[in-house]
């Protein structure tokens, strides 16, 4: 039997982020400010390092990783990637899966990609603190980790029902010496104001972002950082794709369709964008983002420019978007619960040069478990949508007798989501349809600019 | 800077396990039976597969890993060697440190390492289901997962507080496709009596294991499984350390000291047993086995024949105890609260030939934060046994100014185990000293023969 896992060397971690903004046909569309004229990259210099502001704007195709960077990702870097030798028969497919695993970083996903090169840019700026928002607590804890790794200090703004009902996460980030507070919290102006009209508000995360956005604003110490949907972020998480095709590459297969879930677009971006530039240059691929239909950014939004947080703080950003004060149901993959979308996976989408699917959740858990039977690994909820899209693929090969190449990204392990397993099995997860009267209502409020 | 990973191909996973028997000074102490008489090893046969109870017995010292064995082991193995750079330097130690780490399997630990065989040689001998206990569900998801990759059903009796306490471990269990039951259960005689006495009777590991064996005892079709204490299990876990010693190689190292928690003995048995091999054959070096100071088996045990479950229904084993019916302090690492021992490694012990050190918890908690915060990986309770033993060999180097090369085996990570975190950081954790009164009690009770 060909090999299960196809490994990489810490030698082999790619010395260079790759810049998908090179390959596009258009240049980005830039954020424009409240005036609604695009903003000075300086603008954003009170939260973020210069060198973060530049590759958010950069132009360059390939952007070096620095050496500090490339240390701290050898702790778990190159990650795997896996044929998935027994999902395919057990799917009776004469496709060849692939995936690439990113659950094996610390913190179980491939958000640490992006939370150590931030980190690094902001300890080499003198900057001593690192102020975040968090949901369920994914990024909370990559951030925590990476500032660990630099001696920076983290202080995470986690969602107040998320802090009392998933103390795990929480423990996570203070193993990794952060601290968490619930927030909305007493620390900034904008907590304080919102306990003040409701002392129980259980949080969101537009609070959340307004708390930490406070603190990094106000403090010369202390910068802000973000998780995902910027074209900074993205680019870190380029390192996915690069090692999967040097990977691929091993394997002797190329593919025919790389799969990935989307909510913010780091997830997609990193797998996608490498093989983008491949597909700019005259080869024939399919990139498939995969979202929930709770929550259909690309597949019902709509191409526009939009708030990036709910409560409207931050740049406008040209994205697909189901309004900035669209409440997505409460499904369990908490990463992809984001009104918007990543700018650079938006213009491709509106240009024809990516795809988009969205999925029902109660099919995504089938998905995982038929995949959890077969590999062994446990997938994010997130996960689990590339996941069925994945055997979708597969299974439409077996009808068809096509011997697709597919490639997805698991993007994360499923350890802490094990209650949402819990629902599936005792029959308590439900299935939401597309939620078409709450995200015409967030349309009417779409900024009239642009 | 020298490598962080040392990682091997798929194609150097060992083709065969070393049998430490074969370079025992003596021949292991054979378990008896009721009448104080050896066992004929034939009568296991209602509980076990023949190929199994061969490699209890045998004496030969390297035994094939079926092909097929090979293949599922695949999907994680070989598993990665870490040099411990970042906690090298955070402990400013002239020493090398160097870790396995077991927790990339499916289930999280080295557990799968031997469900994997078990599954596969009852697969083998026809038989359709296993039969097992849990405590915390470490060792039931990786028996589940193991029958799930042979097409076995799975039985799990699982501790009724922990069923009740713990539902993600079970989550887990269900996702690789077992039936897991709370034990005293109505599916059993065993379990049946407990409740009539006792509607409300929280369970036990001793009355979890009279269920599975009974079950497995009364059901040709079904036999039951252990994830330790046995000869086989210890086995099978030595791929553990044949892995590390062809890694150790690579990185042109060889360990004066190789240091593992020891609950049971098959972890610690696992990784020490191929390097014991060296030291029969006169190399000189140390192999340390770490336990709880609140259940110090081996440092505070008697050396004679017990009962290897609390209610009597085991063959006598020959192995440090400290009484059968003795019940440890409820410490988090609950893969070390067993009252015995590997019969294999308490022979060694009791001949001069390994070492064994006692830890309070809170000083295992400690040492496990400075290990995540250094390296990243979030260890197990167990594991910190023997992540605090291999700092404190570091922090005597530094003392001493020697070079010595540190060898520990993290058994596995702690995803599932954040609530005892939690508790560590809100100071709710607690120290427990050696029960001396409780083991004088316990110990009156031992069987008196041999």
């Amino acid at each position: 039997m060909p090999q299960t896992k196809i490994l990489l060397d810490e030698s082999e971690i790619p010395t260079h982020w790759y810049n998908v903004v090179a390959d596009m046909p258009n240049p980005p569309a830039p954020p424009l400010g409240p005036d609604g004229k695009p903003i000075a990259p300086q603008a954003l210099g009170a939260i973020f390092p210069e060198a973060i502001i530049m590759q958010e704007v950069s132009g360059e195709r390939w952007i070096p990783i620095p050496e500090a960077v490339r240390e701290i990702y050898r702790l778990w870097r190159p990650s795997p990637l896996y044929r998935a030798h027994r999902l395919e028969q057990a799917l009776g497919t004469p496709a060849k899966i692939f995936y690439k695993y990113e659950g094996v970083s610390p913190a179980g996903s491939h958000k640490p990609n992006t939370a150590v090169a931030q980190a690094y840019y902001n300890k080499q700026a003198g900057i001593k603190r690192l102020a975040t928002e968090t949901g369920a607590g994914q990024w909370g804890s990559s951030l925590a980790f990476a500032g660990q790794m630099f001696g920076l200090e983290v202080r995470v703004y986690m969602v107040r029902v998320s802090y009392e009902q998933k103390p795990f996460r929480r423990s996570m980030m203070q193993t990794w010496g952060a601290e968490v507070f619930a927030s909305p919290s007493d620390k900034t102006e904008s907590g304080r104001k919102i306990l003040a009209a409701d002392p129980k508000s259980p949080g969101s995360l537009g609070m959340a972002i307004s708390e930490a956005v406070e603190e990094a604003a106000g403090r010369k110490d202390t910068n802000y950082s973000l998780g995902s949907v910027l074209n900074h972020v993205l680019l870190h998480q380029t390192i996915v794709g690069l090692e999967a095709k040097k990977q691929m590459e091993k394997a002797g297969e190329y593919p025919d369709v790389v799969i990935a879930c989307c909510g913010g677009g780091s997830n997609f971006g990193g797998i996608a964008f490498p093989f983008f530039a491949d597909k700019a240059a005259g080869r024939k691929l399919r990139l498939v983002a995969v979202e929930p239909t709770s929550c259909p950014t690309l597949t019902k939004g709509k191409y526009a420019y939009d708030f990036g947080d709910t409560v409207g703080l931050t740049p406008l950003l040209k994205m697909y978007t189901l309004g900035h004060d669209f409440m997505p149901p409460g499904i369990h993959a908490g990463g992809l619960r984001y009104h918007g979308d990543s700018p650079l996976v938006s213009q491709l989408y509106h240009e024809g040069l990516i795809e988009a699917v969205a999925v029902p959740q109660l099919a995504t858990f089938e998905a995982g478990v038929q995949f959890a039977r077969a590999e062994g690994i446990l997938p994010a909820p997130e996960s689990n949508h590339a996941v069925r899209v994945a055997i979708d693929e597969a299974l439409a090969c077996k009808k068809s007798g096509e011997k697709k190449t597919i490639l997805f990204n698991l993007s994360g392990h499923g350890h802490f989501d094990m209650a949402a397993y819990d629902k599936y099995f005792s029959g308590e997860l439900e299935d939401y349809s597309y939620p078409e009267a709450a995200v015409a209502e967030s349309m009417k409020r779409l900024p009239k600019v642009g």
